[in-house]
């Protein structure tokens, strides 16, 4: 793949100074998570504040809105030029769209509607949040109406996170799925083969024995070393200074110990996907994975589709119990079972693969009725709680356990959960897809051997970059676009006696 | 401390996106000497570059100068905003002194440069270097021509490392101490009572025990760690995100642990400097010291003043030898004698307080002549050797440990060297004005207790931060600016026998 139009060639060059801001905004994002003396954080924050501004007014600048607009009515241009004008062309619209105070206004806020948060899910207080929670809805539904829209002011926030993705779409997948999953739920609850819970649950571990049962994982993974890292922060999370330096990183809480594993196995589907993308890309506007869905369907695809499987659990059993002493009063069988443990529970991050998805359309519904002002921000709390006695037949009784869980609105991400489930939806069409071309799939995660797995990865999704919108992408790669059969599919298959 | 003139403020506030430029290039490179994967160094190179480019744009637009202007010519300002004034006007005028293609002819040159200087070096192959450090010499003569000298073209170099120095100032301070130090060393020598070599440098340590030293150090420095960290890199540095994250890397080769020990207080001295700057310059033009000279005074009053003195090798040996095993077999008066060798050596980082100098002397000659176009730089390593053997009675036998030893040429750091000699000197003179108002200062010493010596040094020269000129915060801080004598009578006093 290469850049042969001068305009674009230009216009690559001209954006360099961007990616070079947004690799310098992950070193210091990652850094504040992992490094950083704790009194940093105050000059962090102006840096990262002053830095965001520094690329906006570049992103806004009549030279390079003039170089866009030159080079996207260009013909014939190959497909990875057209990827970095299409690119280019969004962000540029993106930021020209909200205006300079609304940016300002909503990171203030954000900033400081972050710290009541944690707070208010301390002392269990929604009142303090309250007002937050509703400027940031004010200011949302602004930014969607800034940034234009056809049907739906929420389809303005999906946008944002998932290009041309609609509320029509997701209300579409959700329609299929949610009646779906309940009945998969009821039976599996009532089979009674995957338990609700396991004794592993609560049994501890030496953290230097995690921590190499993680390493060992990582070089069975092939994670290459000399472009990759794992470090430890509170919460996991992947973030890319360019393809040639990802890191990803874990917790360690010391107890049911899938967590820390399963989290090293997802972050290692994000790290892949941008390890993956062609060298040709390096430092382009187009350097990067597509889209939060797609992001997440690597994740999924990795944590769930492999990392919760049979033959993973039993092929990386005596690696695990090798380290982990507990272990060997327990079998492969047992160690799947509590990796596949499936119960209506009130926290998502700690919802199975069955009910995850319930989790995410709760969020979704009030979100989208939050963004089109038919429901109160006063009266969210209980319409969640109502909404997952209704989906999920339990009610928090907390405010913790129940709105005040995700850090997600208090930093003004609204219209990004629904990534989420397309991620979940993709990985389980990932995997009927992969099973065509690598017929001894099962096999071959038996013998803990990735690396077609990993070149079919490659081959359909990674190496693309951001080069195709992720419908076009997944159109291209598997001829189809989201498909949430597969996933009602996988779940009946792995969850359902015969 | 405050900033009350409205255009300064406007000033500082426009120069806030430099800091933060900066901010984010110092974790770069923080980052490419600890903990970036290895094969992350080109998309980091291509970042930090772009955002030096950026920083360059920024000071050099014409919104900056026309802010510049407006606020030098205003009256009355207080000291805070002189030297904010003071040291955006000194960036301003450099950065627009010297074109932009010989800015990107000096960086494309020196970073091939730096790789070919490695290779010359471990080949001990001086023709490989040769070009490269021609082209360096003659780019930076014209460099000092664009940047402009009333006397010498050496001038406008050194003015770049240390504001306001002369080279006449620096011919001055050697003429008086070059002649001092080599009667000096010759009695030292004939004394004997310092080693010329001692039997620790060849001693093993284990890495953990040594690493715990230099913690326990650390501990009894009050190195505060919500602000600061220590690492591990190739070669130790001190670099600084702010006033409030300042880190620190050490080096652990594994054998003759003072090296280890030394540099940790090396570059404690220089991150005390950074870290007692007042909290109100916090994020602007002036929070960050004022010249490499003066910190390097920092970093050697640390290191050879406190460090490679009696008391403090005293006191620690306790300390030491719980960890270090082999200490035991020795008397704490070895170690201080360990930590003291004198003895005329061809590599200037191995070098003692007392020959130190001569290796800056040489430098400091060459770098002019070239610069001046008195010698050719083919003819520099014969000149070296020659030198070498004038100043110190020792020839190198290959390039390695003669002209290709250090990397700063390759770098295109010429002008750099003196500042070395400079610190040295006003650490000595610091020694003698703080037992002044320090009077128990050996006993301080003695008691590991610095809380008094650190108040004194943040005092007159921390906590200004470069809101003076390094001669003019000299002179308001001790009454006079440099002083060789002081140096030499510290060399006298610590090594001649009474």
């Amino acid at each position: 793949m290469k850049i042969e139009n001068e305009v674009v060639k230009e216009l690559t060059d001209k954006c360099k100074v961007l990616w070079a801001i947004n690799h310098a905004v992950s070193l210091l994002s990652w850094d504040t998570e992992t490094y950083m003396p704790r009194e940093g954080v105050e000059e962090r924050s102006i840096a990262v504040s002053e830095l965001m501004a520094l690329a906006h007014r570049i992103l806004v600048s009549d030279e390079l809105s003039k170089l866009v607009e030159k080079a996207s009515s260009i013909e014939g241009l190959n497909d990875f030029e057209r990827g970095i004008v299409r690119v280019v062309e969004r962000e540029v619209r993106i930021a020209k769209a909200i205006p300079e105070e609304l940016v300002r206004e909503l990171a203030k806020v954000s900033e400081k509607a972050r710290v009541v948060w944690r707070e208010a899910k301390q002392k269990d207080k929604f009142e303090l949040f309250k007002p937050y929670l509703e400027r940031i809805v004010d200011l949302t539904r602004q930014k969607a109406d800034y940034l234009g829209y056809d049907e739906n002011p929420y389809d303005a926030l999906l946008d944002l996170y998932e290009e041309g993705l609609k509320t029509r779409d997701v209300k579409e997948v959700f329609d299929y799925i949610g009646p779906e999953i309940k009945g998969i739920l009821n039976r599996v609850l009532a089979e009674g083969y995957y338990p609700r819970k396991h004794d592993l649950e609560n049994v501890k571990y030496d953290l230097n024995a995690m921590e190499r049962v993680n390493k060992r994982l990582l070089e069975i993974f092939d994670f290459p070393k000399s472009r990759a890292r794992l470090d430890v922060s509170a919460h996991p999370f992947t973030i890319n200074m360019g393809i040639s330096d990802v890191r990803i990183t874990t917790r360690y809480e010391g107890y049911d110990f899938k967590r820390s594993l399963l989290s090293v196995i997802h972050e290692f589907g994000h790290a892949l996907y941008e390890l993956q993308i062609d060298e040709s890309l390096k430092a382009t506007p187009v350097a990067h994975g597509v889209s939060y869905g797609i992001h997440e369907s690597q994740s999924r695809f990795w944590e769930n589709i492999i990392g919760r499987s049979r033959e993973f659990v039993e092929a990386f059993y005596p690696e695990m119990s090798k380290e982990l002493e507990f272990l060997k009063s327990y079998s492969s069988e047992d160690v799947y079972r509590y990796f596949n443990t499936v119960r209506p529970s009130l926290i998502r991050t700690e919802a199975d693969e069955v009910t995850y998805n319930l989790h995410i359309l709760l969020r979704f519904n009030i979100e989208i009725q939050l963004i089109n002002r038919e429901i109160k921000v006063s009266d969210a709390p209980e319409i969640w709680n109502e909404m997952m006695n209704k989906y999920l037949g339990i009610r928090p009784k907390t405010y913790r356990d129940g709105i005040l869980q995700d850090i997600h609105w208090s930093l003004g991400d609204i219209g990004y959960f629904p990534t989420y489930t397309l991620g979940t939806i993709i990985a389980a069409q990932i995997k009927y897809h992969i099973v065509k071309e690598i017929r001894d799939f099962k096999e071959k995660i038996m013998n803990l051997d990735f690396k077609e797995i990993k070149e079919y990865l490659r081959e359909k999704i990674h190496k693309w970059g951001s080069i195709y919108q992720p419908k076009e992408l997944l159109q291209r790669s598997f001829g189809e676009t989201i498909e949430p059969e597969y996933f009602i599919k996988y779940l009946k298959e792995k969850y359902l006696a015969g």
